[in-house]
C-alpha cells in the first residue's frame, strides 16, 4: 500500500506498448519525427482550437519554461502560497524566468481568490517594484480541490483587467477534468487560460508533459528556451508518443476517473472514524485528512506508505491514489484504519 | 540509409527490455528507487574509484549542469571553437552557469591543443576579466577524432597549473573508449578529468546520460541545480535503468565497436574514389569527407540521408554510424557512391 | 517643506568639499587611488575589527551584491515582508543572486521576530526546496524602528543554528546607531552580523554606500560581482572620498542625530492632535502616523510634500527628516497641522 | 606624466561647478528632478531627433543595460574580438542579458568588417544555436581608430539585412566625433544606429554616461532593468547635471579636441625615432606604438606611467591623452623619448 504520491506509479501498459511500437528504425531527431509532428493537431482536436504544443519530460520544466514565456525578468507571477511552483521546484521558475518574483497569495483549500488577487497592490509602472506579468493556478490544486469553470473565469477576468497572462499548472489536469465533467476547452481557453501545462506523468506516462499554448504569440520563444534548458530530447519521438498514447481512446480520462473514485472511497471510509477530520473537499485524487496520532502511527507501523503533511510533525496526512491503485488496496487500508481506530489508545 | 546522426537510431532492444522489467508496481520517486540507488556503485566499479553519479535525460543538460558546478558566474570555460557546448546548445552552458563565458580556442581536428591553452591569457585576479574556471574537451570530438590518454593528460596538466577544472563532454565516450582500448579509468580520472558527461543516448539509450563526478566536492550543488533545471524525473527509475542496461554485459562497448567498425568501412570505401578527401582521421563513428558536388547531389537524390557540414553550402559531408547501422546499409551506400563516382559528371 | 524621504536632500557641504579636494590631478582608476586604499583601515578602526569594505553608489547595488555573496542560486533569504529588498528594488536581489528566493516573514513594526524565523520550515537538504542561505534585516527598519543589540543577537542566534548568514541593510544605519547609543561593533559583528550595507546617501552623501564584510571569506567574489554588475567606478576616488568625509569628525553621527531629533519633534507635536495615531514607535528619522483624511488633504493643499503610506489610498502618512531638515520646517509643519486640526471639517 | 588612461583624469572644473550649483535644497528622487527631466530634450536637440535617454554612472552599466534591451536571453551579439564588452567587463553583458552570447569577430585596427559580419553563419531559426540579435561596435575603437559614417552605414546595412539591432559603445564618442567632423546625427541614427552609449566619464565627468535610444520601442524595459541592476541613483540630479554641464557650451567637444590633438603630437613626435612603429592610425586620443624594449624601460624608469599593451610582456605600449593632459607633459614625454632613443643601448 503506497499512497505517497501518484508519481510512485509505473507506466500504464498502453503507454509502454506505444513506446515499443515507436521503437522501429531511424527517425529524425529533435522533433522532426512523425509522432511529434502530429501533436499539434492531436491537441487542437482535443481542445477544439489551434494550439502550439511542446512536449517535455517533467512538470517542473513545463511550468518553468511556460512561465518564462509570460514574464519579463523583472516581472511578478501571482500564485497561491502553497503552489508547487512556489514551494516545491527549488526555484525553477526563478531560474528560467531570469529572476522574476513569485508572489504568494492566501486562499482557502489551495485556491486563489479572485478578490484577493484584485486587491493585491501590483505597482504597475512603478520602477521600484517588479511588474505584474502573470497569474498561475494549479488545477487540481495542491489541496486536491478543483477550480470550477466559473472560478477560473473569475480569476481570468481579474487577470485580464490587470494585463496578466494566465498560466495553469495542470500536473493533475486529468483528475480535475473528470471531476468537472466539462470539456477541456471550457476549463481552459474558453475560461481565459493562456497556457496550460498538461500533465501526463502522474497519471500513467513515464516522463511526459505537454505545454499547450492557446496564444501562439506567447509560444515564439519556447523552442529556444527549451533547447537552452536542455529539455529538447534528441530522440523526441519517445516523449511525444507517450502523449499520443495517453490521449488515445481516452486512456487519460479513464485512468483519472479510476484514481478519483478511489480517493472518494478513501475519504468516505475515513470520515466516519472517531477523531478523523477531512481537511479539504476531495475533488480529485488526493485526500487530506487529520487523524489521531495513534492511528497515524499504527498505519505507519503496519507498513502503509504515505506522507504526513505538510511535514513530519503534522497530524494531517495526505493520501494519493493513482491509475494503478487497486480497490483491494483501498479496502485493505480502510480495514486497517478501522481496526486501529477501535483500539483503545 | 540514414547517416544523419547516431541520434536517429531507436532504443537498443536490451534497454527497452530493461524499461519493461522496471515497470513493476510502485517505486519511490525522485531517485529513491533501487535502480538509482545502485548507480553510484555500478559506476564506481566501472571507473575503479569512488564516483558521484547523476542521471539526466539529455546531453545538453548533462554538460550545462556539470559546467555550472565548476565555475562561478564570472568564470571562463575554455573549449574548442567547434565544441558542441559552444556551438550547438543554444547557450545552455551560459544559462546554467549564470552567464559564464565560453572561450573558443582553435585546434586541429576538433582537439584542444595544450600549448594554445597554456598560452591563452586568462587574466586570473584581474577584475575586468572573467576568471579562469574550467576547460572542457569533447571525447570523441566533434570532428570524430579521439584524444589519447597522453593528450588528455597534457591538457589536464595545463589545467592543473592554471587551477582549471577539467570537464569532458562524452556524448560519444563509448566510441572513444573502444578506439583507445584503454580502461575508463585511464582516460578519465587517472588522466586528470574531474567530471565526465557519460553519454548513452546516441549509443542506444532512449534518453539517458550520466554525469560522473570523480571529485565529490564538485558534486555538492548538482542535485539542487538539477531539480531547479527541471531535470529530476519523478519516476527516475526509468532513466536510471537505461544506464544500468547500457552497462550490462558490456552492451555499450559492443554497440560502440559496431558503429566504429562501420565508420571505418565507410571511410575505407570512400577514400579510393576520385575527388574524395578524408577531412579528419576516422577514430570513432563519424566520417567527415569532401566529395565532388556531383556525387553529393547524386547521393541526396538517391534518398540517402546525411548532412553537409558545417552547413548546406558545404562540399564536406558528415556520415555517422550507429549501433543499429547495418553492414548492408554501408555496403549499399558504398556501391551507390562508387556507381555515381564512375559516371561522367 | 519636503518630508517625502531623506533622499530628497542635497549633499552635505563637508562631503561636497571633500569631492572638490579630491579633484586634483591624476589618480589611478578602479580603486588604485589613495582614498579607496585607506577605506579598509578607516572602517576597521570604526568597527574595531578587520573588515573588507567595498564602496558602491546605491543601496540597491550594495544589498543585491552583498546578498549574492551569501547564497547559492538555489538559496533562500529570509526577510521581513516589508523589507526594501523584498518590496522596493524591482527584483535586484533575485537578479544579482541568480534567482534565489526572498522569503517574506511577518513581524511587528517592521522587525523580524526570531521565534517566527526559528519556526519557519526551511527544507534544508530537501531537493525540492530552495536551501536556507541567509537572513536579512533592515536597521533602522522600514517602519522607522530600531533593533536593539539583544534583538539582533537573538536573530543571529537562530541564524547560526540554521547556518544562515546574517545581512543588514543599513541604509539608515547612522540613524539606528545614534538611537541605540552603542558602538558600531556592538550592533554588528559582536551581535553576529556577517555583512553590513552601511548607507551614506540618505544621510548626506551624493551616492555612496559601503558594503562592510566582517567575514572576509564571504567577500572573495565581491570584486568580480561588482565589476560584472557595472558598479566599479573608474574614477573611484570620487566615491570613496564621500565615505571618508562622511566619517570624518563624526559627521555621520551628527547628521543622524539631527534628523532623529526632528522626527521626535514631529511625532511629539502630532500625537496630541485629535484623530492622530502614531503607527510605529519613532526611533530613527521616520514618523508613520494616521491622520484624519481632512487633515491630510489640508496639508497636501498647503503644499507640504510627503507620501501616504503604503499607497495613495492610505490614511497613514510617512514623514521623513533629513540631515538638512530645519527646525523651522518642523515648526511650520506642526503649526499648519494644528491649525487645520482645529478647523471644523 | 600619466598616460595610462583617460580615466585617471579628474573632473572638469565646469562639471564640478555644475555639481555644486545643483546642490541646493530638496529635489525629488529617482529622476523626478529638473536636471533629469530635461535630459531627453537636451539630447534630442543634440541629435536632431527624438531620443530616450537614461543616465548611468559607468560605461559597463551603460553597455550591459543597453544590450539587455536588444537581445533575448538566447541571443547572439556580434562584436570585435577586442571589444571592451567582450574583453574587459568581467562578463557584464552576459550577466545583464541573462546569458546571451557575445560572438567575437576579427577585423583590422579594432574595427568590425561588414563583409566578415555578412559571412558569419548565424543560424537564424535553428534551435540549436543562439539567435542573431545585435551587433555592437566601439566608437572610437579599442585601437584608437574611428569608424567613418560610410563604415557605420555599411555595418548597419548588414545588420538590417540580418535583423540585428546596432549598438554603439561610445565611451570615447566625443573623441570620435571631433575626428570625423560630422554631426552627432550623421554618425548615429542617420547611419543606422539604434542605441548609443554616450560616454562622458573618460572625457571629464565624474561618473556619467548617457544611454541614448533612437528607437524608443527598445527603451521600454530600460528603466526596470536599470533599477533592478542597482543603477538608478536616488539623488539622480547629481548624475544628470554632469551630462548637462558636459554638453554646455560644447565643453565635451572642446575637451575631446584637446585630447585628440595631443595624441597626434605624441604620435608625430614618436614615429621619427629609430625602432618605433605606429601600430594603428591615431584618430582619437590613443596612441598604440611599438618601441624598442630599452626605450620602454627607460621611460618606465623615468617614472612615466603608461601600460604595455595588451599585457606586461608586450613591446607595444598604449598612450592615452585626456582633457587635462597638458602640452608640457607631451613635450616632456617626447623629449625623454628622444633622449633615450639617442643613447646607445
Amino acid at each position: 500500500m503506497n499512497f505517497c504520491s501518484d508519481n510512485v506509479s509505473p507506466v500504464a501498459p498502453e503507454i509502454m506498448a506505444a513506446l515499443l511500437s515507436a521503437n522501429q528504425g531511424a527517425a529524425m531527431p529533435y522533433g522532426h519525427d512523425d509522432y511529434t509532428q502530429r501533436l499539434n493537431s492531436r491537441f487542437a482536436e482535443l481542445f477544439e482550437t489551434n494550439v502550439t504544443v511542446f512536449p517535455v519530460a517533467t512538470g517542473t520544466a513545463a511550468n518553468a519554461l511556460a512561465l518564462a514565456c509570460l514574464t519579463p525578468v523583472y516581472g511578478a507571477i501571482y500564485c497561491h502560497a502553497q503552489a508547487h511552483i512556489y514551494e516545491d521546484e527549488c526555484g525553477a521558475p526563478e531560474f528560467y524566468t531570469g529572476g522574476a518574483k513569485l508572489v504568494p497569495l492566501p486562499g482557502n483549500h489551495g485556491k486563489l481568490n479572485p478578490e484577493i488577487l484584485r486587491q493585491t497592490p501590483m505597482g504597475a509602472g512603478v520602477v521600484h517594484q517588479v511588474q505584474p506579468a502573470a497569474v498561475s493556478l494549479t488545477q487540481a490544486t495542491e489541496a486536491g480541490t478543483v477550480y470550477t469553470v466559473a472560478e477560473v473565469a473569475a480569476i481570468a477576468e481579474v487577470a485580464r483587467a490587470k494585463q496578466l497572462f494566465l498560466h495553469v499548472d495542470g500536473a493533475r489536469f486529468a483528475n480535475a477534468l473528470v471531476h468537472l465533467g466539462c470539456t477541456p476547452a471550457q476549463i481552459t481557453w474558453q475560461a481565459g487560460v493562456d497556457v496550460l501545462c498538461f500533465g501526463a506523468t502522474k497519471n500513467g506516462a513515464m516522463a511526459a508533459e505537454a505545454v499547450v499554448f492557446f496564444n501562439s504569440d506567447l509560444a515564439q520563444a519556447f523552442q529556444f528556451r527549451r533547447k537552452r534548458g536542455g529539455h529538447l530530447w534528441s530522440k523526441l519521438r519517445f516523449l511525444s508518443v507517450q502523449l499520443e498514447a495517453y490521449l488515445e481512446d481516452n486512456l487519460w480520462l479513464k485512468q483519472a476517473s479510476h484514481a478519483n473514485a478511489l480517493a472518494q472511497k478513501l475519504a468516505q471510509g475515513l470520515i466516519h472514524l472517531p477523531g478523523v477530520n477531512l481537511c479539504h473537499p476531495v475533488e480529485a485524487n488526493e485526500v487530506f485528512v487529520e487523524l489521531p496520532e495513534s492511528l497515524i502511527v499504527a498505519l505507519e507501523q503496519a507498513g502503509v506508505q504515505f506522507y504526513r503533511w505538510p511535514d513530519d510533525d503534522s497530524q494531517m496526512i495526505r493520501l494519493v491514489t493513482g491509475f494503478n491503485t487497486s480497490e483491494q488496496e483501498v479496502r485493505a487500508f480502510l480495514a486497517l484504519a478501522k481496526q486501529h481506530s477501535l483500539l483503545p489508545v
